[in-house]
């Protein structure tokens, strides 16, 4: 089951505050999800997760399919209780990894075939599978196996990518029956604005509990990405929840939001956090930097994340530069209450309709969102 | 400042039972003191180590002499606030590392100069110099600087380390002066037991707050180990409190405190929790056995620890076999409280006067203590 409420429209974009209701709880409207590739948000727990503000998770079903494996995780009571997460999951349906980590991906219409990136095994993903994988994990959002087209496909190699996953889609959605579980569409496309009009209509024809943007943030330039989003979000049906796909950084998010985007995901914050690099409302920094040597501030001083109010930058630092352990748990819940609290800030702006103004936006805000 | 009071005697040992004051509060004995090498408690917080009942942390003095530097955490208040733990703090002196991590170390009758291991570069330790580094990190307990002597050394070898130590534990006191730091001397004399009771003789003639044995668990075997700790312990200050350094595994603890030892400290919970060797009431495991593939069990039913209350057996494999951090702070966790609940179900057969036999003591007792 899954139901989407707009509460209220922003007056000054044409974000959406909504509530998304599935089968472990409510998700309040545009959202960011963390991560939780192997049934964990790297670093961190799920009470640091719920403490973070964070909803909603994402579980990457090839990951997860190869290790320790869908099967055992459903004898095991599920994903949820498998990584002690009893809030929402949404699972992606593991095409994109097996397009962007394995070598060789053989694609036929039946479905892809492909190596293991672990030992090297064959496997065989086709949209049946996909949907199986998925329902055994037992997320509250599955996603449609579809074939992503590359940043730079032409139009020819991008629509018959985008051919396949409509019937691909169809597929999944004939697997799908109601019940606890409920089913979101992926419109390709590639960067051609003609043919993400025309999947639109395809999946919309389908029908989906909701509507991912699916191929971008793939390596195309910021402004192409833009584009073909703003192109994109309003054809999608408004009464139900759009999520587009691997965004992004705080401005991507602010810019998207703005085209009326509800859900997000990308690996960003936590990779980030354990590469040193730390959002805060002046913007981002890297914790290695010499000049926190010796400073006793928070990090950020209108973070209200453990690691903020009760660490310096100092501290940070010397954990960052001694390989501690408690300095990539310290990073990451700083990071994701960063982001979740940029999603708080786009929601009590669109609730009070102000313009998107909160603390930290003139760090983040795009030059092309400036333009736009 | 510290206090030390002895509430109770063991009735079937030399346990026992008593509470250590300290500036920043109260430790009750027999304890266990988790290793925080470089200002943090590996994989864990201030918050995790409170919830599995530690109420004392040690701090490696040398390490952090080079990292950051003892001088800027006390500029930026001292190592309790810059590792945000309000609890009592224990250092080292910093000789056993310069000893065992350092090549070159020289030793003259005014210190001991060595290379670090990090960049290379040359120190000196003197007495004076370990106890400013370890004023500068305010400690609650400071240690005094010895030489320990190699497990194998010849008992002149022992005899002139001893000697060295006593001449620099006279130095320490002399820089030491009343106020919210405590001094412990340490007892050294190789494995020789005339030694042994003539240095304490030496060490309480000096004067101490409390009084460690060192030069122990240095590469001797566990028969030696206990016979030294077994001569040395009675002729310790019944009213002060007795640390023994570096010591042990959960049956190491069992026949120690029986033989009237108050603290200890070890690096093995931890770092046998990032190798995936865990501290159960039914023995050592390690997580990465396939026999806990499919495992829905809780890894320790009698463990009141988050790992064993909220994730299987499988869960726990699996974090380990995908190396996620998450993973090393579960088990990390799950082995502190398996201590500390070790030292609670001491502490309180000492209280009620029963044999050490609760829960797991079968799986963990030394062949050494059942002659001894």
């Amino acid at each position: 089951m899954l139901e989407f409420e707009i509460l209220k429209k922003h007056r000054y974009s044409d974000a959406r505050l909504g509530r998304v209701t599935t089968s472990h709880g409510v998700i309040d409207t545009p959202a960011f999800m963390p991560v939780g590739t192997r049934g964990t948000v790297k670093a961190m727990t799920p009470e640091d997760l719920i403490a973070s503000g964070s909803q909603i998770v994402l579980g990457n079903t090839y990951h997860l399919y190869l290790r320790p494996g869908h099967e055992l995780i459903r004898e095991l009571g599920g994903l949820h209780r498998f990584m002690n997460w009893h809030r929402p999951i949404l699972t992606d349906s593991g095409g994109f990894q097996v397009f962007s980590l394995t070598s060789l991906a053989r694609v036929t219409e039946k479905g892809v075939e492909f190596k293991s990136h672990l030992d090297g095994s064959t496997h065989f993903f086709s949209p049946e599978r996909a949907m199986e994988v998925q329902q055994a994990l037992g997320s509250d959002i599955m996603m449609t196996l579809d074939e992503p087209a590359p940043h730079d496909a032409e139009e020819s190699v991008a629509l018959a990518s985008m051919n396949l996953s409509t019937r691909w889609a169809r597929r999944c959605q004939a697997m799908h029956s109601p019940g606890d579980q409920a089913l979101f569409g992926i419109v390709q496309g590639g960067m051609f604005p003609d043919l993400r009009s025309q999947h639109v209509e395809e999946m919309v024809d389908i029908g989906f509990e909701g509507y991912a943007i699916g191929g971008l943030s793939v390596g195309e330039d910021k402004a192409t990405l833009l584009k073909v989003a703003r192109h994109t979000a309003p054809l999608l049906p408004t009464k139900k929840p759009r999520y587009l796909m691997g965004v992004g950084t705080p401005g991507d998010l602010l810019a998207l939001s703005g085209m009326g985007i509800d859900m997000f995901d990308c690996v960003m914050p936590t990779r980030n956090a354990r590469n040193g690099s730390l959002f805060t409302s002046e913007g981002k920094v890297n914790i290695r930097n010499t000049r926190f040597r010796d400073d006793a501030r928070p990090l950020d001083e209108h973070c209200p994340c453990p690691a903020c109010r009760n660490y310096s930058r100092a501290y940070l630092r010397h954990l960052f530069l001694a390989d501690e352990i408690l300095g990539l748990h310290l990073n990451t819940v700083h990071n994701i209450t960063f982001y979740q609290n940029w999603m708080a800030n786009i929601r009590q702006a669109i609730l009070e309709d102000r313009p998107f103004d909160f603390t930290g936006v003139e760090s983040y805000r795009l030059e092309e969102d400036a333009e736009g």
